[in-house]
């Protein structure tokens, strides 16, 4: 199956398809220098009917689950000899869940609360990775009482409590990487050196576990393919020295996530870091291949989300009138926090654009989701109660929203 | 009333009043250089005894109202003829808005939402300012049918909307102030040149509203008195000017609010503050003074919250085996969010203490509390399933928290 990708278009050219009788919605902030996003047009029908007749209230987040699909199935014949765990933290809608239980797709949870999800939306405890290193001791309690058997630790610590409360179960120990790359680098907090894991793989078998496999994760939307070469490296380092002591129980190779999506600048098609991840697998582990697990979060319903939001005031800057800032009914604290993400957006208006800076309608200054270095263009029309939609907002959005100011959670449906 | 104020001890010296038999809580993290807060003692016994109650789940917030009512009643000492209006975004417990309601306070909304929580606790509709420059159109509606009588602006087409939405109400034209001397200045994104102020609260007056007067917000935990001069200078000309064109609707001057409370560093007393602005008042408003409003926030309940948390993780740097690193399960996702602020911290353990860095237990990397450079030292002997106690953290804290990872949100109660 070829993997789908979206077509790079001249800025000044809006995607046809996002385009109907009732609600013309035109791209802007299209930066050549940036590039910019395209609606995946083989199931914008679908949202755009969905978009003409939605009348509830903003801000509102609406995922397609038919891009989603499109894109595990993408993943899955880039990889397909490897378990694929969705991060569920990334968007743990319930019908997401089911659909991509459906699929087939495993599940990683960092806490009992996605566990329960993962299982309420039909995924079998065996097929759920509990991948945060940092777990109570209640919580693995709880997770082996209701049958998880793969927990991932990363401290000394974290290894004693799964061997007291998970006895027997398997471990995977989570190993450093540089998160060069990365827009959003994940080990910051995790991961230990190589040699460390050795210690501890060892120190599992030996206390009841299963050494079970080395994981690490290269950072958010990476950008680098080359990123997973030496964790990968190090990984096969240790599955070696282990097999030298005559440690036969190390089966996994979790390569995680960071797979990258588009936003307004398009990436490389998936296939170019599963290609690269199955090169690097072949040269460092030769003929003793591991099974390779995934942790995709973002990959999967990044960009089948479209969040609809409101106009709330447009002003010009005191400092340079030539700037407006356009504040929305979403924000940073409403479920924008990643602000160095740079969304596609779009709104109904044709016309004369201009800079502008974007932000959200709570009372904390630092509700500004885009500083005027974000190059975002709006049209000049642009009035309060004018509404905007922020493109490949499907992940890392109702999982950050607050309730500040008593403005009400990101509300969500998958269609 | 004298205003109360925690007294200074030397680091080594825990407050007595803070251990009971049951449990011991020893402050740390006392470096000398940053100074440290202590436990209100007058009211200590109630959180005490709380505290060795308490086996519920945490994180876990707790709020001593008496502590709040306190503060109340300090405010109102140090600035008698003036309506305090609680900016309930930094912790809208129901019981916390009855209990400032039952004192008399007013308060400071920013939502519809909050609107309505302030009524649902008893208070008057007119004993509200509705005071977030951002409205919707349908939010000014709304609350116009609620009876809210007072609304603040700072842009011509927010105007608009009040003259259409809320006509005949009395308007407050919020202007900026350069922030210098706040931990978090607030006029990024609020507030506009006196001189439109001028402008936009005559086209109110002659638009069918009520000119009422200014505003201004020297920013959150603002630690200079002095920050109070330029903007009531300000105020006072935009007074005068529109008193020499006939207005003389103008009454009210909101000084926003900003007042700082003790974290590890004790600041000065709030009659220092209120002394400051008093002055400014008189020497430039002269004989013609405003009613004075004020927003406090974080000054009312701040020092009256206690967060129970739990270590989750003790685990060395692999950078700095000095160092260790403390995850606790709360984190800046969980509400932390405010990690310029360094809250004292207790737990209790005795004996040798050493530099940590603390982190919170979500997947994110960026949910790190307090980095290296924070200098919090923690007892050696801290270990996973150990209690800690963040003092003063009775603000911004469950309004920031998020359900990323599935965990819940921070839960309060008042005692």
């Amino acid at each position: 199956m070829p993997v789908p990708q979206t077509v790079s278009k001249p800025s000044d050219t809006p995607d046809k398809s996002f385009i109907d009788a009732k609600t013309v919605f035109k791209q802007t902030g299209t930066n050549p220098a940036l590039g910019h996003g395209t609606i995946q047009t083989s199931t914008s029908r679908a949202l755009q009917n969905f978009i003409a007749a939605y009348d509830g209230p903003t801000p509102h987040l609406v995922v397609e689950l038919d891009v989603v699909e499109r894109n595990y199935k993408a993943l899955k014949t880039a990889l397909p000899r490897a378990n694929h765990h969705y991060a569920i933290k990334a968007n743990p809608h319930p019908d997401l869940l089911k659909r991509l239980n459906k699929l087939g797709c495993y599940f990683e949870c960092a806490s009992i609360q996605e566990i329960d999800m993962c299982l309420a939306a039909g995924a079998q405890a065996k097929d759920i990775l509990y991948g945060n290193p940092l777990k109570k001791a209640s919580e693995i309690k709880a997770a082996y009482q209701r049958g998880v058997e793969q927990y991932v630790f990363d401290a000394a610590l974290e290894l004693d409590k799964i061997i007291t409360h998970a006895p027997g179960s398997k471990v995977i120990c989570r190993i450093t990487t540089d998160g060069s790359g990365a827009v959003s680098p994940l080990s910051i907090k995790f991961g230990c050196p190589p040699e460390k894991a050795l210690d501890w793989l060892l120190k599992a078998n030996s206390s009841g576990l299963i050494a079970h496999g080395i994981s690490f994760h290269t950072g958010s939307q990476q950008l680098n393919p080359a990123s997973w070469n030496a964790p990968i490296r190090a990984a096969a380092e240790v599955f070696e020295a282990l097999r030298k002591q005559g440690v036969d129980t190390m089966k996994v190779l979790d390569v995680g996530g960071g797979f990258p999506t588009n936003y307004r600048k398009t990436v490389p098609p998936i296939t170019t870091f599963c290609d690269a991840i199955a090169h690097y697998v072949a040269k460092y582990f030769k003929t003793n291949a591991p099974l390779i697990y995934t942790e995709p979060g973002r990959y999967l319903p990044a960009d089948a989300g479209f969040i609809l939001a409101e106009v709330v005031l447009v002003a010009p800057s005191h400092t340079n009138p030539d700037i407006r800032w356009v504040y929305l009914d979403i924000g940073r604290y409403g479920g924008l926090v990643e602000t160095q993400i740079d969304y596609p957006v779009y709104t109904h208006h044709e016309g004369e654009v201009g800079p502008v800076i974007m932000a959200g309608q709570t009372c904390d200054s630092n509700d500004v989701i885009y500083a005027e270095e974000f190059r975002y263009h709006l049209p000049k029309a642009l009035t309060p109660g004018d509404r905007v939609i922020l493109a490949h907002t499907g992940v890392y959005t109702t999982t950050y929203s607050t309730t500040l100011n008593g403005f009400p959670n990101l509300t969500s449906q998958c269609i």
